[in-house]
């Protein structure tokens, strides 16, 4: 309950972001004033006119008083931060997915949410093979240069990380609990080296305790932040199949770790190979078929580094990507769907019916795009960039 | 070199089985005559004209007299016969393979040849767990009701043999050496248990010795007799890979078996579910894969034992399938198909082009309404039957 420095803008943010309901009207209202201090101060005629129902107006007029304290504290430390729907900081790739946060809490580097990253899941109680290998391919991921992303769960969660920390690298740990809240209790202790060497983040705010409810939709952040989804084992019921779902209904790739036949931990890593999940034997497999996307990522990257507009550099990546008015791409595919864009803002359907070409091929086409600063998206619709 | 009795048929499906050469013309010559006896008297200048050429012309006349006495001797065991090209006991699925043999020697019961079959197939030098998963997979498929057929190799092969003979189940050894002649040495007791409770066949004459370029050729028999092959445990580098591959390209079923990535003898099974091989875990998989064109394979049986012109029937298996002048599948593929299909003979090129349905998708369905007595094959070009 102390009184801690934290700047005016993070002030509305917190009011807006913790609202409550759904959050389309909230992103409406982020996206369409310059910031989050400008769509406070355009008061309750100006949210409504987004689509903020009652509950909100009177949740962002007279927030929690208790839960914005614990907030403020939380953020007086230096290493902790939020990140809101409408701040170029937020990652390129969980802005993708449909149900994407409002706000992310992240204690840690925020750059890490930004960098090329395989989500590394699986089973809370793992053989000790499959626990081996968890860390051996996140060992392997972390010393080619990508991050690892996981959930601090038990089990292959904690090997991820783990394996990640041994090689130096990056990990990412997104909770279902607050950020600063180490579920299970017994990785206190990789929460704070995570904290220390990469990021932990979480939707929810600081102080959110272990919800049963919390943990699946925990599992989207996974798949968003990441360029593809490895699952190493699970039973045939488990959070990583959720986890890997999602991943494949967010066009990225699923890989999966076999086993023998006798260890029912290998039995959902093999439904997700049936349901067409890549095979995976080795890191070098992962990295290889991630590498392109991998690559417009840090393309992205650069080009908002570049742009005077976007937040302070986290981190130089080097040279601007050249915007030429007349780029085209080499791929005849991608000619055609450059052409099917214009500066107006274009749905689906209609650029499925220019393309002939499916959603599925679209949807990736158009994320490699969107990552290169070509394309930009809102509200479902496509348009060139600039 | 005794003499022993066979008839006149055998004598002259010898005299052209054993002729050497290309096969394709030597098929013409079986299948324009009534018998290889009529074929064998129709002469030199009948025999040109189907293709025979000089080398063949002299065999015919002036066969290896040592080679043809072995081969009488042989056959005047009563479980010893010989199959021929136009022989209406020839294997259904066999005779649907481009390079399927001229002729076949069979030690044992031919109507096995006829019995649906999975093909179990591996390395020679297996895992401990990988020789007991072939044995398991063998006799689950054994009790189930169908044969296994596979290669007599040491192994896998020998595993999936002993585990269809412990179920008191079919088993079918097919030999690149000839069917008297037992390889490896130390499987001789297991060949003689196969010829008694099942069959063992070959496509070389007795005596013939292991050469080492006899092997890869036998695979593809293997592949041809089975309606799926199942591939347990292979190294990178495997026989059964070329197995599988014979088997993709005759339409049928590829299964096979993961493991652990720490297994050598895993990775060719992993290779093959990267390239489409079916993932299965469970003998009780392979079948539900199978089932439909096991059924197929059972009316074709049907039909012809209710075909008076056909040879003796080698075993009961009930009802005639009717076939209706009218008849007209349920499924708009084969509808398309069976209208695309005149009573003249049609190549594939003309069958893709009037269906629009690729030459994989019409290779699988045009086995399928064979094997139901709908359709005849003669030289590549397919006609309605009747």
């Amino acid at each position: 309950m102390g009184k801690a420095a934290i700047d005016g803008e993070d002030e509305a943010l917190l009011a807006i972001g913790l609202a409550g309901g759904g959050v389309a009207a909230r992103r409406r209202l982020l996206e369409t004033h310059a910031s989050a201090q400008a769509a406070l101060a355009a008061g309750a005629r100006n949210w409504r006119s987004h689509g903020l129902d009652d509950d909100q107006v009177l949740a962002v007029q007279d927030p929690d008083v208790e839960l914005h304290a614990r907030c403020r504290d939380w953020l007086s430390a230096p290493e902790h931060q939020i990140l809101g729907w409408h701040d170029p900081d937020y990652p390129a790739l969980l802005r993708r997915i449909p149900s994407a946060p409002l706000l992310l809490f992240v204690a840690g580097d925020p750059a890490c949410l930004w960098h090329p990253s395989v989500a590394v899941v699986g089973s809370r109680s793992p053989s000790v093979g499959g626990r081996d290998n968890a860390g051996d391919f996140a060992h392997a991921l972390a010393t080619s240069g990508l991050a690892v992303t996981s959930g601090l769960a038990a089990g292959i969660d904690t090997a991820a990380h783990a394996g990640a920390l041994a090689a130096g690298g990056r990990t990412v740990a997104v909770l279902g609990t607050g950020p600063d809240v180490p579920y299970p209790r017994a990785n206190a202790a990789l929460h704070a080296r995570i904290k220390a060497a990469g990021a932990v983040v979480s939707e929810h705010p600081p102080g959110t305790g272990a919800r049963r409810e919390n943990f699946p939709s925990r599992n989207r952040i996974i798949a968003g932040l990441a360029l593809g989804t490895l699952v190493v084992e699970a039973a045939e019921r488990s959070g990583a199949l959720i986890t890997a779902r999602m991943a494949s209904e967010y066009g990225r790739d699923v890989f999966a770790v076999p086993g023998s036949i006798h260890n029912p931990m290998a039995r959902g890593c093999h439904r997700l190979i049936r349901d067409g999940a890549g095979l995976v034997e080795s890191a070098e497999e992962v990295i290889a078929a991630i590498g392109p996307l991998a690559a417009d990522l840090a393309e992205a990257l650069r080009g908002r580094l570049a742009d005077p507009n976007s937040g302070p550099a986290s981190e130089g990546l080097g040279a601007s990507l050249p915007l030429q008015a007349g780029w085209q791409p080499a791929d005849p595919d991608y000619q055609r769907l450059w052409r099917a864009l214009g500066h107006d803002p274009t749905g689906m359907d209609r650029l499925i019916s220019r393309t002939r070409l499916t959603a599925a091929e679209l949807s990736s086409m158009l994320l490699a795009m969107e990552l290169e600063g070509r394309v930009c998206v809102e509200h479902g619709r496509y348009s060139r960039k600039r």
